[in-house]
């Protein structure tokens, strides 16, 4: 059987109107990891685009990044490092904030978890504003990490978050994008 | 190379004094994840379980479920579920609610995450006082699933959560235990 597999993914991508906000269309993944196949062909891109690539780690953000991340380090034989909400890791942590529309967040990585000159692959299920992928870039960075790529499912290409990490020279991939007027 | 795959992932377990608070040791997976040798292993004692078992689905708890038990649902060609802490999933959800030793707290499935009939392998990090696991067995069970077992990475068999829930009935798994003198 020959699929189309980016188009086999993006439309078992749930758009669910008005969550988490009135005129917000949230992007769910999860009739994607429900469906055996699904899952699986979504893996599997990431699996063929990384596979001859030199890597050491695969660093997943906190939550949904850790159900993508994980699948790939143990894939790809490398190691999987949680990047995590403030308060949440037991060690000695390293914090980056940054802002959202309203406030700020915090995300936090061991100090330990990354050696100076690894080869770290970052994902996440989505990148909208891309706040949330550019602190942990930073973090690992901060520990002397080399982020190969960023990576996650979905772009939301009109929040801009991926060209401006594109602009920072951090190199990004996603699967598929939906613009705002996509029901 | 013969290891005992057991000893081998508990020795890779970081106990954490006073976390997160004073008197408690917090039992630290991120040395196991971070190591590619470990991981695999780690996870290949779960697949080694598992692979013969008629499953459909793995349910993973929010949010250190999700690593093991996405990796899970990948090498056993299964579908991923997510079991949520409150207010994370966007579409149409069913909640329980259970005791932490102050307060409460609520985990959330989609309402069409399982089907009926359909054959769950439960999944966390660790088992502890079992309230968690314990409220997202409830939860699939709601939902019509058969829950075939409750597996973890680490029991801490003082807190009597795993016993607990064998007297429900509920198969339970789990790689190793850690008593609390142990430093």
């Amino acid at each position: 059987m020959h699929i189309d597999t980016v188009e086999y993914v993006r439309r078992a991508i749930r758009s669910v109107p008005d969550w988490p906000k009135p005129g917000v269309v949230f992007r769910d993944i999860t009739p994607v990891l429900q469906d055996p196949r699904t899952f699986r062909v979504l893996i599997d891109m990431f699996v063929y685009r990384y596979m001859r690539q030199r890597l050491d780690l695969v660093a997943g953000i906190d939550a949904r990044g850790f159900i993508l991340g994980a699948v790939l380090a143990y894939e790809l034989n490398l190691g999987f490092v949680p990047v995590r909400k403030k308060g949440k890791l037991p060690f000695k942590t390293l914090a980056e904030e940054y802002s959202l529309e309203y406030g700020n967040a915090t995300v936090e990585m061991h100090t330990d978890a990354v050696k100076p000159g690894q080869r770290v692959l970052l994902i996440d299920d989505l990148i909208a504003t891309g706040g949330t992928m550019m602190a942990a870039a930073k973090l690992l960075q901060r520990l002397g990490a080399n982020v190969v790529e960023a990576a996650a499912i979905i772009d939301l290409p009109e929040l801009n978050g991926s060209a401006i990490l594109k602009e920072t020279g951090m190199p990004v991939f996603t699967v598929c994008s939906f613009t705002d007027a996509e029901p």
